[in-house]
């Protein structure tokens, strides 16, 4: 039987969100969380320790980016993906099959696994169940996933049955491929594309396997929101109240707070280090484009409600030059924000869950944010 | 009579070298000292604590850019430069004049001034002594620059005396022009070229007008670097001793070394911190290029002696991997390691002279960086 590495604590009795800890090797967590994106071992533009000071307990790493560069023996020599990067506290790496599947040129899928071309350098590789679970195994990560096939949005159902059962097959692989159970822990993943009955068959098969946690893909891949929100919905009631659900690759604040409402306790995106060097905050008013001309001479902060170091030192004016200038430091600057930002924002919704208001925080948010209503029914 | 801002405190038996102590309206600098360069309102890649954190006293704008980029009217809005960049400590602005003639399309240059077109987007300028002042009034900087022409490298002598006799009447259309004395001290920039009669022309006629501080310009312009010891070895003994001399553009460890030697007390250059994004770490045994093969997995830091925040946390594999992989976060870090690596020589130098043991420990130290040994004579 699988570790049991997660408690719930709150909950809010208007939806199905709720508080808990995650306890790894590199102490705990509380979720509902978002966590930040570091690619190739480094959050982009960010130092380990601006990392913390924006609130992150645990961050995300790319198996795919750091097997292909730097390789994941490397990391290994130098102690572990934690060491490498200097970075204390828990790291969650995803699997590398999402990325084989949409980075690298793919050339076959066999029930073996997958052969691929690098997107770096073009040379041939080749990832199966296991190799996945080695490579996580080298880089020392607290959480892991499993290797699952990332299907095309859309997809037709008999595709998607054939390949729901593949990726059963392989987490259960990797179930038996994984060699450091004691300090990482391996969570399933849940596919099954819009295909409610699909969603279920798989979460049934790998909730029999009783993984750790559970990592709900194939979401986030472009279709509607209100789809995503309807799979959600479709789904998570039947999962286990002890185990961690994690929804993979969704970090827009309508997204999270959709997402946690409806029970899901991790996040994960690029969005907000993305966005923030294309020159887009988040603000509690909403997106703010800092090109924008009217922030030539506004000398307020990008967001007043914000204690982020940006937020207490910098006018708009300023961000703005060191965008107009390409100067690194705004983007350093602007990737702050919005980590805080969203960080703020899941730390407000635990309180929100703590004390039962969670919904009317929320939709105070939305409107704030979104300048429009938030749509959500406990019963849909 | 201008304001005395400088002091001389401990000198060198075996050199010329000095310490000194520089006021200003934003504290104090100990001379001999390096100023790093934050061309467009930031050290680039840096945040201000940052820069202090590496040992910077007093940083250098670039008038020229602030200028056409964000205007030194939105600065003087902010309150000033340092407000507008957050950065607490002096700061020092050019005039503006070496980048007209060298970045910008020149037009033309007459007795009243020079017109130019921007390197951005090719809009006409016109920069008079008395516009340069005015912009630096603007900037709000503690030490302001003369507006000179700097000619190129090789010039023949009658221009060059044209030339030096025209910076002489510009030097005091600016005198004129200042209008902050009290918070902004105005230096001189002393031309000539590499004609030591010239020098020695350009130095009297502005040490007659007694500014607080006198620039050495027109040097580490494309002559060797023997040239350059030699206009210094001619001038410097004609400087006056209570009188800051600031060597301009220069940054490498050897010219920084051969300028103390003979007195030099500042200077400024965008070296250390070009070189850290391209890639060279300045170390205690030379430079490194960090993305040689050899350092794959090397598990040491950058420089064993140095104790910055990169040297203490990070290998040379992780730094490699960054640059290898394009992240920001591994200019940061080697701009960190070798601005303090600067600023740590200027330390180690300063201790030298009031200590009396600065030539011992400028040879160590160049036997060590550069393989050979240090050439310098007293008297030559």
């Amino acid at each position: 039987m699988a570790k049991t590495i997660f408690r719930k604590e709150a909950s809010s009795s208007e939806s199905f969100a709720r508080t808990g800890l995650l306890q790894t090797s590199h102490g705990s967590v509380e979720t509902p969380i978002f966590m930040p994106v570091g690619t190739q071992a480094t959050v982009k533009t960010m130092t380990p320790e601006e990392i913390e000071t924006c609130g992150a307990q645990i961050i995300l790493s790319n198996t795919y980016h750091l097997y292909m560069r730097p390789g994941s023996e490397l990391v290994e020599k130098a102690g572990g993906l934690h060491q490498f990067m200097n970075w204390k506290k828990p790291i969650l790496t995803d699997s590398g099959g999402f990325q084989v599947f949409s980075l690298g040129h793919l050339n076959k899928i066999t029930e073996e696994g997958v052969t691929f071309q690098s997107h770096i350098d073009g040379s041939r590789h080749f990832i199966s169940p296991e190799k996945a679970v080695e490579i996580q195994n080298q880089l020392g990560s607290d959480i892991m996933m499993v290797f699952d096939e990332c299907i095309p949005y859309p997809s037709d159902y008999q595709y998607v049955l054939q390949s729901v059962d593949r990726t059963t097959r392989w987490a259960k692989r990797c179930l038996d491929a994984h060699r450091n159970t004691d300090k990482q822990h391996l969570f399933a993943i849940i596919q099954g594309g819009m295909y409610s009955e699909l969603r279920k068959r798989s979460a049934d098969a790998l909730l029999e396997m009783d993984f750790p946690g559970y990592g709900i893909g194939g979401l986030s891949v472009g279709e509607p929101k209100e789809t995503m929100y309807e799979v959600l919905n479709d789904l998570m009631p039947n999962m286990p109240e002890n185990k961690p659900r994690y929804l993979m690759g969704v970090g827009s604040p309508d997204c999270l707070i959709h997402g946690v409402l409806r029970g899901v306790d991790m996040f994960d995106c690029v969005l907000p280090t993305r966005i923030a060097r294309n020159g887009t905050a988040m603000t509690s008013e909403g997106p703010v484009i800092i090109k924008n001309a009217k922030h030539f001479d506004s000398w307020e902060p990008l967001d007043a409600n914000c204690q982020c170091y940006c937020c207490r030192n910098y006018s708009r004016a300023y961000l703005r030059h060191l965008f107009k200038a390409n100067e690194i430091l705004g983007l350093r600057l602007m990737t702050i924000h919005n980590i805080t930002f969203l960080l703020d924002l899941m730390e407000k919704m635990r309180q929100g869950i703590r004390e039962d208001r969670l919904l009317s925080f929320c939709k105070d948010f939305y409107r704030a944010y979104y300048k429009q209503e938030l749509q959500f029914n406990l019963n849909p």
